[in-house]
């Protein structure tokens, strides 16, 4: 089937390989869906929000309670990811994941954890109990979206502190020094994000070794992380084409090729964000994102800006003429 | 204005810059339409087809009868371009600027200059009047699409031999030794790279010092060249939203800045292209394109791509809840 979807992208009418990215794209779907002809089915968005006890050590430029608030703001359709859903189609689902805040459940999917996690720089953010919950939940998220056909899907997050979450996990995993992981996040800088690194050696020197990937993930984690990571695990069972935003989806991603390597098949890779660790973390994915427009906000921004690209992708495959069928000449 | 529309990004919950690109794009199209909500209305796209003289001395890798057959593809909507512009919702537009064919017109705009251009090898490709003629008729055409409200609009070309035409166009106008400039076009390489330089430093020679903007486009340039720039001309003088496609339209947009400096104030580029002139000559133009794709195929590709992300710029700066109407705290 790979060399049938080569050959049928490369007899478009197009000079070789001159759709670049887009051509790597349609193949990738392609070869996902084992299809000369793939399709993008009731394209899905999950913004998974939790509260991190970290965020009250002074790592973020924003009060913890941005993001209860930012969960009403999703609720009532004026975040950006709102906004992008709309412009392309997606249909879009906010997870309480673990906020530290009592809502109403209404339009909001009630998979709360605990209110917040416990702060990583004197203890384990989350009980190996809650990761396992946190994974379960996930997957049911995505089980409940692939009832309605969606074959691709996007995973945001909200959660003041977990730029500091992920930098541990991608540190811990990718055994990268904390100062060239860490970036700044909503908008640390200067004396801030000096102080944001040296709690995070601090958390390091606190915790040392942790050599299993559970016990990283529910030391640093975010119940949001956590529960993200349990669902691109399902989305890729349920063979889903899978959407990587930003710095913290990227390296919750990290940790699901540790459980799952195959699932980078299923991958996209979004954007390259502004965040510093974020260059570094696709490199050591050996990924290249299809945006680079210095987005620094998560919520599966990326992901919502990507999409069009990616159905340009399937679109050309699917729609463009052959040099026989439109009677062009080929290449002397 | 200016003021207005910076302080209205930067009220949108979100961390301050954290859209990065599009809070560029959203700034500068509320800019030109001096408007804190402005729109897109009707996007339109043109391409101009015609052919090159040069084109018989071996520079590129396909006959020159892949123009019209390309025409005829557009005509009948199996290029690229038809793909994307539907997707898109752009209103597209075909110009027979010169190409060496007899159609028969119908959904074809008939401003064909004569039948291809003359080789620059051994002679001006086009006369001077001819030239004249071409700006002439680029503007009728964006004038016609102007009274359909059209407030943005891309440009693309088709023309066997047109990398080569850009090729001079760049090296004359920056300064640039042609090796710096040239790039494979449709797909040549080794020998036939080599073949392509070689002809094109020939012609240099031939034509020797040239100073004057009309004379190096006309000794150089295609009609579709020519004529793409009377278009981008008018779409200033209309205060459109110009979109930038790939290593040739930026050419013609380097020249297009010489009559019109202010352009710049009203274009968007769109993409960086595989040929290698085209990052200098972004360089040369101190432009930032969106995209980033390894695209290399021209028909104003690259601005059906990125119209997408145009939009979300526009949608953000619309329709996003600032921090005090969604009440959510503002950074500490």
């Amino acid at each position: 089937m790979k060399n049938k979807i080569q050959r049928k992208i490369d007899l478009k009418t197009k000079p070789l390989g001159s759709l670049g990215v887009l051509e790597k794209i349609a193949f990738q779907i392609g070869t996902i869906q084992n299809n000369l002809s793939p399709t993008l089915l009731n394209p899905a968005l999950v913004v998974f929000a939790g509260d991190h006890g970290i965020a009250k050590d002074g790592v973020s430029a924003y009060p913890q309670e941005v993001t209860h608030q930012m969960v009403f703001n999703f609720l009532q359709g004026g975040a950006a990811i709102n906004v992008f859903s709309k412009q392309h189609g997606f249909n879009l689902h906010i997870v309480d994941s673990g906020v530290n805040f009592d809502f109403e459940y209404n339009k909001l999917i009630n998979h709360k954890i605990n209110h917040g996690t416990k702060s990583f720089l004197t203890q384990k953010a989350m009980t190996a109990k809650e990761f396992q919950t946190c994974l379960k939940k996930g997957e049911e998220t995505v089980k409940s979206i692939a009832a309605n056909q969606t074959n691709i899907i996007g995973f945001g997050e909200m959660g003041i502190g977990n730029t500091s979450s992920s930098t541990m996990l991608m540190s811990y995993l990718c055994d990268i020094p904390i100062e060239d992981c860490v970036g700044k996040g909503t908008g640390v800088a200067g004396e801030q994000l000096k102080h944001k690194i040296n709690i995070l050696e601090q958390s390091e020197t606190f915790h040392g070794r942790l050599d299993n990937l559970e016990e990283i993930f529910s030391t640093f984690g975010g119940y949001e992380m956590a529960q993200m990571c349990g669902a691109m695990l399902e989305a890729y069972k349920q063979n889903m084409v899978i959407l990587i935003d930003g710095f913290i989806a990227t390296a919750v991603f990290l940790a699901a090729t540790k459980f799952k390597p195959g699932i980078k098949e299923n991958a996209i890779f979004c954007h390259q964000s502004d965040e510093k660790g974020h260059q570094l973390l696709l490199k050591e994915l050996k990924a290249q994102p299809i945006l680079n427009l210095g987005l620094r906000l998560g919520e599966g921004t990326g992901c919502a800006l990507a999409y069009p690209i990616i159905e340009s992708a399937v679109n050309f495959l699917n729609d463009m003429a052959s040099f026989e069928s439109a009677g062009v000449s080929e290449k002397s």
